[in-house]
């Protein structure tokens, strides 16, 4: 694919840090936020954290028009606004890679706990919110937003990955791997991501337990590459 | 703590894996069943598996006397009606060690889906049934029988735990690491376990896609005595 990768919401914790990674990855990045100068400034910190990034800021619609697969990295409280802002931008064969988790907290209530969401999971209510023909994949949950950010700090960890089509979530996977020490996995169907959401609370009990910025890895995989 | 470790349903698939394992690991075993003889008959299959095992086969309601820490390892379909069996063998003071995942299996479901528990979670259903006095912690749901039952497959993973006391979090996490190779986590109070429960229809989702026997390992801990 070529193109840079869109980031909405890319002003927030994980996209920021997405963008690192990326960038330093030597990847064209596009930071997409409600506002064109806050889209600006967080590209502007980027490149500053990354000698030679290729960053640029602009509004989410513009953003996402920028390639084929666009993150989206915003808040749960967010999704559903965000969504509907995007239903003129995104087009048919597009994929949206939806990383949202239904904290609790989006509604004052705790990080350890999720919100049950209607259709299943955000990835489910993101899937039911797009155009037609625009599919959803899910993934990065479980990647703190800490550690991506923090460039010195190694990842080894694996990213599980949700969708209805194998070969769209090798593309994701793709994508994903670009940033070192990142194994995407594919976990199943879009459905699964209820389950996959549910990460992150746990993640985040542990992490107040062990003072820990927490990742998953699944052990007794094949070697190679798993999307071939 | 003396005495062996009681498994109840212990005939079962993780049961009869996590026997192997304490057993090479020269811990004493009681396993239990509905049935003395089936009981007895996997006893002695665990000790032709592990010589020198010391390994009893008993009535569950008699396994389940012979230590303070008690194992239910049984099918969902099957933990109601054995908690109903084990009210009058419990005593106030023990820990119920649940390790039962609510696969939609139970109900000619899916093995990669889930049933919703009123309680929230298959181990907080377990609280609500034992005797006053007795405490559940959750655990084991993510490692694999067949890879437990194969003594030649080097383990190298997590056990999330969860409880509402990490003093008994603590012993149980103590006897799982009798194994060698599992690291036992604590991954927060009993109520998470509604999260780490699901972890089995996911892992069982990728084992299929992977043809592999996947188990979770965290990433980012500390290392050392995490229950010091």
């Amino acid at each position: 694919m070529a193109g840079p990768i869109p980031i909405i919401g890319g002003t927030g914790a994980l996209g920021a840090g997405l963008a690192r990674r990326w960038a330093k990855a030597g990847t064209p990045i596009v930071l997409g936020s409600r506002s064109a100068e806050r889209a600006e400034e967080a590209a502007a910190r980027v490149r500053e954290d990354v000698p030679g990034a290729e960053v640029e800021g602009l509004l989410n619609e513009e953003a996402t028009q920028r390639a084929e697969i666009v993150f989206l990295t915003v808040p749960f409280r967010a999704q559903s606004e965000n969504l509907n802002n995007l239903r003129e931008a995104l087009r048919p064969g597009q994929i949206l890679v939806d990383c949202t988790v239904p904290l609790a907290a989006a509604v004052s209530g705790k990080a350890t706990r999720s919100l049950g969401v209607w259709q299943g999971s955000a990835a489910q209510q993101a899937q039911e919110m797009v155009p037609e023909g625009v599919t959803v994949v899910s993934a990065l949950h479980t990647v703190g937003a800490p550690t991506l950010a923090d460039l010195d700090a190694e990842l080894g960890e694996d990213i599980l990955v949700c969708g209805d089509r194998k070969a769209d979530k090798a593309r994701v996977a793709g994508l994903i791997e670009l940033v070192p020490g990142l194994r995407a996995v594919n976990a199943g169907p879009l459905e699964m991501s209820r389950i996959v959401e549910q990460l992150t609370p746990m993640l985040i009990s542990v992490n107040v337990r062990y003072k820990a910025h927490a990742g998953i890895r699944l052990t007794g995989l094949p070697d190679g590459d798993h999307w071939a």
